[in-house]
């Protein structure tokens, strides 16, 4: 079973206290074919017994057939249905915490008026103290306008805060960094690029989000030409840095040289695209690219990368990597025998692993295993840490080089919740930007372990 | 011995294990004019013993004849000198925090993909529903523009990170608000406004501070004209509510009826003006004001003020505030027998409460005890617990007869770190907007006790 496609709901029942009431209803669900997890008892009498039964169903049809038969077992009430998961979220999953407890006026004063007065005066005179004295010094926006929100597309920002939400939860919890949510309530390049710009003194860094293509490419740009701290798109670089980890891997165990090898990449979207950017600057090669749009190849070329087709990467290239969002795309009676192939949309690949190896293929993944969140909390906190004024294509290049060094035996990547693989990445960057000259820090205090 | 205006350091010390040493020591400290705060044993050997020593200075020059007797002292050395107030900004002093704990793959695809897709999806089809499942329910933007911080001026945003960084740090500890500081690299009028309107969505409310008047009265107006989420200047209205909390316990106290007095201004800054306006609403009475600029005037008498002057309101009033930062500015032969006078300025009053006394004043109180650390949190808490689209003047005066209320014997206000009163603000503000028909949410839910 994969739980993570399965509907999961809380019944609140009441049942009688006649023998066997309980193992009816849990016979009840099985036959609906429901599955029960967690069982919890709330609350006990003579009469009755109060509990929340976890139960797992496959679509909304079978949830409804499962209460129905729940509601009908003699003895049964229930009480409530609550669905867990939108639980979680309640209320948001990030707070701004107090790093002290006021509860003395006396504290208040240190930290409030008139204690503050010092620290301001102090950074008015020489403003790098904000970087020690401010919480700018780990304040990273997550910026979205809501117009590519996951798979999801266009469903604006709003509805996108609680993918920014989990983005905040995870730099928090890997490296320690406070990503503030900003949710923009335009999609214009050019004011984006302003309104970003204006608040852009609160904050160490700026991710950007789930910005659709070709906007976010100009976006970034702009932006990034304007400030003297790291902007960094994530679906651009985030998902690049990642990809070429888990390539790495997989010529290391298929014994392919990427430095000699043809490498094309189906689907020149914002992943894409940067995909083929890295990948040039690390094998000094060009990449053959494939897209629907004209402008997409033309971006493409000015890079230095050679546009191309479907067909002709799926006949000429020893490494496909493809990021189309069309499943199926790939059909086996392309795959030649011994290509690596990387069909990465998700949920549903443009050829499945399996499907791909039966073909011919060397070695194939989908992208489950291929999850960003290996790359952007560590890149981030290096390039804060080293106050670096932009991100290199060799600091992302390090930054992928660690992860794919990392993976155990024939792992792809290593598991993206281990802080040290988060350290790692960030020591990494930190160490390159040094090298080229870009780090800006005096003192860079490495995350703790 | 007022602390609030003394250095303090902390001073690490190792002295040899010579019988006197640290007697020796502490007896040049006060023979410099040093206060010793707090002594604590570091680490000891049987030859010596290291201690931090917590020592207070009128000033720079007497801290350094202080560290200089120290480290003439026989048998002691000074290790380190540190500024333990600055040591507890290092960092900043708020953070994000993840409200669950990331520590498994489960939970991770629970709180961010792919179990988010369905609460961003649900969130897609009814936008009410991100004050259910989002953080947006406790975000409050804490902007500013640098131009007007503290008493300290213009000295830039980033400087006045800290004290943004205090405010937040309040808005978290007494009544649970998310507050992030946005530092605005503009402070242009128009492109203020439009900053902050691109960036309202991810927000229930927008707190205004430190910026400069007359702007700060242009940009409120027009913000609140373009959101439909409450816009408060704290430094016009937070301060007025609790200015006026202070003056219905002064009128209380010295049994005067605050609607038949005759009641005058002096200083039509944000907070004067401010508090005319509320005033007038409250007593349905004219007020006087006085002011060096002819534009403040203007202001006043728009909002149906009667321009006068400092003599006049002298002379005239029943009741007289300043907040003019001019310090001595009323003289004691101006004050007339019986008056109330609230002379604000911080951290020299126009007048002191001793010399308005002596000459003849019936009551007078200065800026010390009228901290507006009482106002914003309360308010805000209960403007966004109802998602009121703005904050009306009834509910401003409801949060200042709240608060005066609450304050015990001959008090004016109540202790500003005492929880019960922001949550007695927060629950007069939702009944108020009730009561006015601009209580958009369909269920309020009190803050706990």
């Amino acid at each position: 079973m994969t739980w993570e496609n399965k509907l999961m709901r809380t019944v609140r029942c009441r049942n009688l206290q006649n023998r066997g009431t309980l193992a009816n209803l849990l016979t009840a669900i099985a036959d609906e074919g429901g599955v029960v997890g967690a069982i919890q008892l709330i609350k006990e009498s003579s009469r009755a017994v109060v509990r929340d039964i976890t139960i797992y169903a496959d679509d909304e049809k079978q949830l409804m057939s499962i209460l129905a038969v729940m509601e009908e077992n003699p003895g049964t009430r229930i009480l409530e249905v609550r669905d867990d998961v939108l639980e979680l979220h309640r209320q948001g999953k990030i707070a701004i915490r107090s790093r002290y407890t006021i509860d003395d006026l006396y504290t208040m004063r240190r930290v409030y008026t008139p204690g503050v007065a010092e620290v301001c005066l102090k950074i008015a005179e020489d403003t790098k103290l904000a970087r020690t004295y401010t919480a700018i010094s780990h304040l990273v926006a997550i910026v979205t306008d809501g117009t590519a929100i996951l798979g999801l597309g266009d469903i604006g920002p709003v509805a996108g805060m609680p993918v920014m939400e989990g983005k905040a939860m995870l730099m928090e919890s890997l490296v320690g960094l406070s990503g503030i949510p900003i949710l923009l309530n335009t999609t214009d390049t050019d004011e984006i690029v302003d309104t970003i710009a204006n608040i852009a003194p609160t904050f160490a860094a700026i991710q950007l989000e789930d910005i659709s293509a070709p906007r976010c490419f100009e976006i970034e740009t702009r932006l990034q030409a304007r400030l003297n701290i790291p902007v960094m798109h994530d679906d651009q670089h985030g998902t690049a840095v990642v990809t070429i980890a888990a390539l790495t891997n997989a010529c290391r165990q298929s014994n392919m040289d990427i430095k000699h090898a043809v490498i094309g990449q189906i689907g020149l979207g914002a992943a894409g695209l940067a995909t083929c950017k890295m990948l040039m600057s690390h094998t000094g090669n060009s990449v053959l690219g494939a897209d629907l749009s004209f402008d997409a190849l033309a971006r493409l070329e000015a890079l230095g990368g050679k546009p191309s087709t479907l067909a002709e990467i799926m006949a000429q290239a020893d490494i496909v990597i493809a990021t189309t969002g069309a499943p199926g795309l790939i059909k086996p009676e392309m795959v030649q025998k011994g290509q690596i192939i990387l069909a990465l949309s998700n949920p549903s690949p443009e050829i499945t692993p399996d499907a791909a190896l039966a073909a011919g293929a060397a070695f194939a993944a989908d992208g489950t295993s291929v999850n960003n969140v290996l790359g952007f909390p560590g890149i981030l906190r290096g390039a804060v840490d080293a106050q670096v004024p932009y991100i290199s294509q060799k600091m992302y290049l390090a930054a992928a080089k660690t992860i794919a060094n990392l993976a155990n035996g024939d792992e792809l990547v290593p598991n993206p919740l281990d802080k040290n693989v988060h350290q790692a990445v960030a020591r990494a960057v930190v160490e390159q930007a040094i090298q080229e000259g870009l780090c800006k820090a005096e003192f860079v205090t490495y995350i703790e372990d």
